[in-house]
């Protein structure tokens, strides 16, 4: 029988993991959970045990041998004592899922976790599904769909900010945005509806005066004319809003998945320094990769919040060695994958003529007379070694100037980062200050339905605007206020949420 | 200035490995560490929680904006929000360390523990120095030294009968085992005092019988002459039992520290195909660790609750290939690193030149008229492919037939396991079998101590035997009884018990 979300069945998973630490966290959810935790635990203490308070005993192994001891209590053999926990204990409603559930504290590393694992799975718990937990919690009423998927986006940011974007969408920050545009959305189709039930000579003040406003009684509308919605001037500030949220996804996405900035040119010309430079003066790294092959090294820093996969790659030079060749191609492939492109120019030697070479290559060596196209990834002309070399020479690609950097005398880095942002900002097509930007959208899911509700409101302007009757754009309203109801998960399908739930690590 | 070992001020610690889990739990402990948590949480709550209770909320920025709210409250705002978190408190002397202290659970991932560690940082918490909390519970007499020891031992057991092992010493079953031989050795020491406090004629009824037995009577001690400890029966029962427990550490060791076992064999023998019947019929595979190189490949597993450290070599050939030379010479390096080596013969060719090449080297290919001397590590003798092989040649070697094995077959692997168990444990000097085995030391400062208290007692016993006087041999006995002590933590300095817990993790 496949396993479904969706049942109560007390289900269990690490919650951490495991590893040489001092600390292994098991959680446990679902019906009769505490009366399957204290059939494999050393007191029944648990059974009576407070929401929201902690138990201290030991996990033992299932089968109790019950000893009549001189008191005429009963006793746990030493032997099959399995670890030492400390628990909490959760009451529904009051827990993460809603369901009476627990916390189990074991102690770190491979065998104790496992063990007691073992016991919880004896006693009748089964593996969490992945997202299970999180999944208990929305159909619980606990978290919104938005919520829901920024604990995800939370276990997963790279960044400080990522965290607090997450953080601001956990708090329930879209989904009062979400809400508060349906509601206007709602208003504009409610007295969309109320002109397709009453006929114009029955509009009176009989009607709730909240629904009907002013703009209503604009009769053009109801003429067949080219006219407005009701409410039109709602209905443009919910489309104003939307809009803003779509736009905000661009970001959003960024500070999720990141931007992979690659740092090329000739060897020698300075790119390892500058690379250890970066990652050195990034105090946020998060975790560096080893290279995967010893053409490149790379690495995730932090700049402006922004998680950027930073790549040192082989030098770009033609070779008859067909090792390097393979290095060299490699390094090609990889600035074609990058957002941002750091090309680093010998400032003692200049600009040479495989420098010119690479240049060519990437249509951006202005050839006199004709026009500079910018490839898909910013290039960006760094001047190596500035502290040595003499000044740049004017470099001829309209517009660019090089950046003088030294990694040595730690010159240029503050220009360095500004241009990167800059740079990454171009790529899309939003006009905010990072510094602006507070509330979006998390997740791609988020954004096309934020998208469809938009498509679904612009056509109901339009149609509107043409003077087509309210019986054809009332649906679309609908439409559109329907797509926000699935964003938070008023409005949806068990396979919808199915879906989103398995993409969830275990154990959240 | 140097942080000790030994203050009460506030510490924190991540208590599980960061990455991408679900949760992740960060402790805090010692002085205000609940008032200073309070300083970083959306209420007030904490700081009045009872001990063992759960607290929802938020970790917050350290510096509160208060804002008057409508109803006169205060509230944070949301921008400063870090981490929405479960706070575990615990009350002096109920909790781990017997401090007031703090269990975090925070969500998982990078970012999140990270800023909620900063806020602690900022709230004046410090690091913990490694094994500080179990440090703090040692001080606070929450455990004694050995049960300090297994704790650590219990994170880093890589097999179920690790874990057991630990567990029973963490119940107290190696500190009730030494505090017993101690009693017994105190009752020794006590009646020799007593000898020592009252000449001869001075002994009478007067004294505590439970100290004076009938065998202090016996007079010929005090004469000079050759004779017996007062509670002479009593010092050889604590003897028999040190020298138990100090064997034990053979066996344990082997349990927490593992065992090499090398297959090595000329190329093509099936010394691969073994290799991964071994780690599949090991159900509780602990880590598999990528060979460090392409020469070999190893990965834990466990044989009968013995972590194995399998390694499966490179071929072993004469080559005039200078990579496949050095990989021959590692695998010949790994061979006289392992407890146990496991060769393959390959079934279908028989003994090969080779193979006899290999053996003589070993010093185990008998040659007649000289006699066979097995090296240190026991070599055994797989006839590999026995599916497909005729049976084995009757081979030269005196008191070792080949094992037959067929990995595909899935044939012999009981009776290699056997010969594995055989083979470690010819190499201890201990007559237990493993299932008997339930009680033992856990660290090799615990083995030293016993080594030492074992003899004192000894040289005692000798000096009694020879006559000699109680006032020589009193300090021996008490040299005993005070090893003992140090075994369990009442008898310490400082220096040795800094030493010990600086050897722990962080956050245990």
């Amino acid at each position: 029988m496949q396993i479904m979300y969706g049942d109560e069945a007390p289900i269990t998973a690490f919650a951490t993991t495991p590893g040489n630490s001092a600390i292994t966290l098991i959680r446990c959810s679902g019906k009769n959970s505490i009366e399957m935790v204290s059939s494999v635990f050393s007191s029944d203490k648990i059974k009576d045990a407070q929401g929201n308070s902690v138990v201290y005993g030991w996990i033992t192994g299932n089968e109790k041998t019950v000893i009549a001891n001189m008191t005429g209590g009963t006793e746990v053999p030493s032997a099959s004592k399995i670890d030492e926990v400390l628990i909490s204990v959760f009451r529904a409603p009051k827990s993460y899922t809603g369901e009476d559930s627990l916390d189990i504290c074991c102690h770190g590393g491979n065998a104790a976790g496992k063990a007691v694992m073992d016991a919880l799975k004896s006693a009748g718990f089964r593996d969490a599904l992945p997202g299970e937990f999180t999944f208990r919690a929305f159909m619980n009423g606990k978290l919104d769909l938005t919520q829901c998927e920024s604990v995800m986006e939370l276990v997963s940011a790279k960044t400080e900010t990522g965290r607090s974007h997450a953080v601001s969408r956990l708090s329930g920050a879209l989904q009062n945005e979400i809400n508060e545009i349906k509601q206007l959305l709602i208003q504009v189709l409610a007295s969309a509806e109320i002109y397709l039930d009453y006929s114009e000579d029955e509009i009176g003040p009989a009607l709730d005066s909240s629904i009907m406003d002013s703009s209503i009684m604009d009769a053009s509308i109801l003429g067949g004319t080219a006219g407005k919605l009701p409410n039109q001037e709602i209905a443009l500030t919910a489309l104003s809003r939307l809009k803003k949220l779509s736009a905000s996804w661009q970001l959003e996405r960024i500070y999720q998945e990141g931007v992979t900035i690659v740092i090329a040119g000739r060897p020698n010309a300075g790119k390892s320094s500058l690379f250890n430079l970066l990652l050195k003066e990034d105090r946020s790294i998060v975790t560096p990769i080893p290279g995967t092959t010893r053409d490149w090294i790379e690495a995730w820093v932090s700049i402006e919040g922004i998680p950027i996969r930073l790549v040192d790659t082989a030098g770009l030079r033609e070779s008859a060695d067909s090792v390097e060749k393979i290095g060299v191609e490699r390094s090609l492939k990889l600035l074609e994958e990058a957002e941002v492109v750091l090309y680093l120019i010998d400032g003692q030697q200049g600009v040479t003529a495989e420098d010119r070479d690479f240049l060519e290559r990437y249509a951006i060596y202005s050839v006199p007379g004709q026009s500079t196209t910018l490839p898909k990834s910013g290039i960006n002309y760094l001047w190596s070694k500035s502290d040595l070399s003499l000044p740049p020479l004017p470099f001829p690609i309209k517009g660019v100037s090089p950046i003088c950097v030294s990694a040595k005398a730690n010159n240029g880095i503050e220009e360095l980062y500004s241009v990167i942002i800059k740079e990454i900002l171009r790529q899309t097509t939003i006009d905010v200050q990072l510094q602006d930007f507070t509330a979006g959208l998390g997740t791609i899911r988020q954004k096309n339905l934020v998208d469809n509700a938009c498509a679904a409101l612009e056509d109901a302007l339009s149609l509107a605007d043409s003077g087509e009757p309210l019986d054809l754009i009332a649906p679309l309203l609908r439409d559109a206020v329907n797509s926000l109801g699935e964003i938070t998960g008023e409005v949806s399908t068990a396979d919808i949420i199915e879906e989103m739930f398995s993409k969830f690590c275990v154990g959240k």
